[in-house]
């Protein structure tokens, strides 16, 4: 039923009625030519990170069954991790509203992470231990598709970052994932968490460009509601187990974003790369 | 004369003295471990970018004689290009001084561009012709040697340009010229130009290391000088060509900074990379 109802929100090249080849073929063109133009004007593909490049959840539960071998440690690490990354929200809420002045995502994962040794009885970790489990944020893997994805929208487009993640922590993941991003923009430069303005709006200000020349891409629509509001363009990628099997969220619906794709080659096919 | 005063400054593999072949290998490797010791702690290498990594002077001077060549001017470009030049440190210390606000590089570049249409009697360049001609700094040619020695260094450590140009100009510097950067650092991120103490610190902070684990890497001693102060880890790289044939600088003694190096693949001969 999700798979049904997501297949016919894509916006092009899946779901052509069967008018013979021709017209599927003009139709086809057409609804390109469309995307074309709806892309024409953009320079820079700003993307959020966490859940949409990477896989968090499968890198953090993979580091944390390694580091429970070591430490025969006996936790459930899908839950660690969805526990990690539920409080990641609230973390970055106390600095938006003011509680807690600029910090570092790594240092909001670090207390986030605290309190879990805590809650999940984990013992007997050294200081060098932690420091080194929470920056497995650092090294998360990314999508089977994410780095050809982008070296083929690197063609075309300036490709950043536009992460919560703080400056370190994206360049490391990109050495460690091999992303081909053109420059690392963060959270960090303006001292602002997404979906603070200021940080969809620093793209266009640092390349000289008007809102809509820069497009978001995420798999969040929440992420992409705040920068459509700021007039960028925006692009929808479908990351059906970030969440883990079984908890794929619904996509939107045609037209509520300016491309939904199902993934970043899909993504470069539709935007002509 | 210089060439040779240059050679006998260098700190490894061009004058050993001839004891033979075990004594040279000796020496060869007792030099090699105290500049892999010297380095040892170092894990960001932060690169000056104008005449350091691309030859400004050759391709602004490439590109005004196409301009002219196009629109039919008679231009010293040479001297265009020096004058340009010549406009950049005092452009930025009105900005560092306080009589101007912060400004982009860009748009300093553009306001010396400006004045020196009109001195040397350029008339009948476009605003588009203009800002064109204004980004050239943005397609400036690398050293024959930077891509090759960056792609030795970026094994061992995280590479960052730190550079008062703008950020917009490096990231299109860096995607015209393939220069492989992990990040982008800009003096634009703290809105301070070198030599102002918080653009050489601010890669510790974001990296969360100490100044000495960050290797300032530049042409130009006066840049390494203020590194050197907030304890920044130093190499010197030769550029003899950066103000034209015959105008190369004296390198400086050895031991002034901790490398002292011909070009990039000689730094990454000396880290060991």
């Amino acid at each position: 039923m999700k798979r049904r109802r997501f297949l016919s929100t894509l916006a092009v090249g899946t779901t052509l009625p069967v008018l013979g080849p021709f017209a599927a073929r003009d139709a086809l063109r057409s609804r390109e030519q469309t995307a074309s133009d709806r892309a024409r004007a953009v320079r820079v593909l700003a993307f959020d990170t966490f859940g949409t490049v990477v896989d968090w959840r499968s890198s953090v539960i993979a580091e944390g069954q390694q580091l429970g071998k070591t430490k025969g440690l006996s936790v459930d690490w899908a839950a660690f991790a969805d526990a990690w990354r539920a409080g990641y929200g609230p973390s970055m809420n106390r600095v938006r509203k003011g509680d807690l002045p600029w910090t570092k995502l790594d240092v909001l994962h670090r207390t986030t992470l605290d309190g879990l040794l805590t809650k999940f009885n984990v013992d007997g970790l050294s200081e060098d231990e932690k420091v080194r489990f929470n920056r497995v944020w650092h090294r998360l893997r990314p999508w089977p598709d994410s780095v050809d994805g982008l070296k083929q929208l690197r063609a075309r487009f300036v490709l950043t970052p536009l992460s919560n993640g703080n400056i370190s922590l994206l360049t490391n993941m990109a050495k460690h994932a091999q992303l081909p991003w053109d420059c690392i923009l963060s959270a960090e430069v303006v001292r602002h968490y997404k979906p603070d303005p200021e940080t969809y709006l620093m793209v266009a200000d640092i390349f000289d460009l008007k809102p809509s020349e820069v497009m978001m891409v995420a798999a969040h629509q929440g992420d992409l509601d705040a920068a459509q509001k700021l007039g960028l363009k925006t692009a929808y990628v479908h990351r059906p187990l970030e969440y883990g099997p079984g908890k794929a969220s619904v996509p939107p619906p045609a037209g509520r974003f300016d491309f939904v794709a199902k993934d970043f080659r899909d993504l470069a096919a539709q935007l002509g790369t």
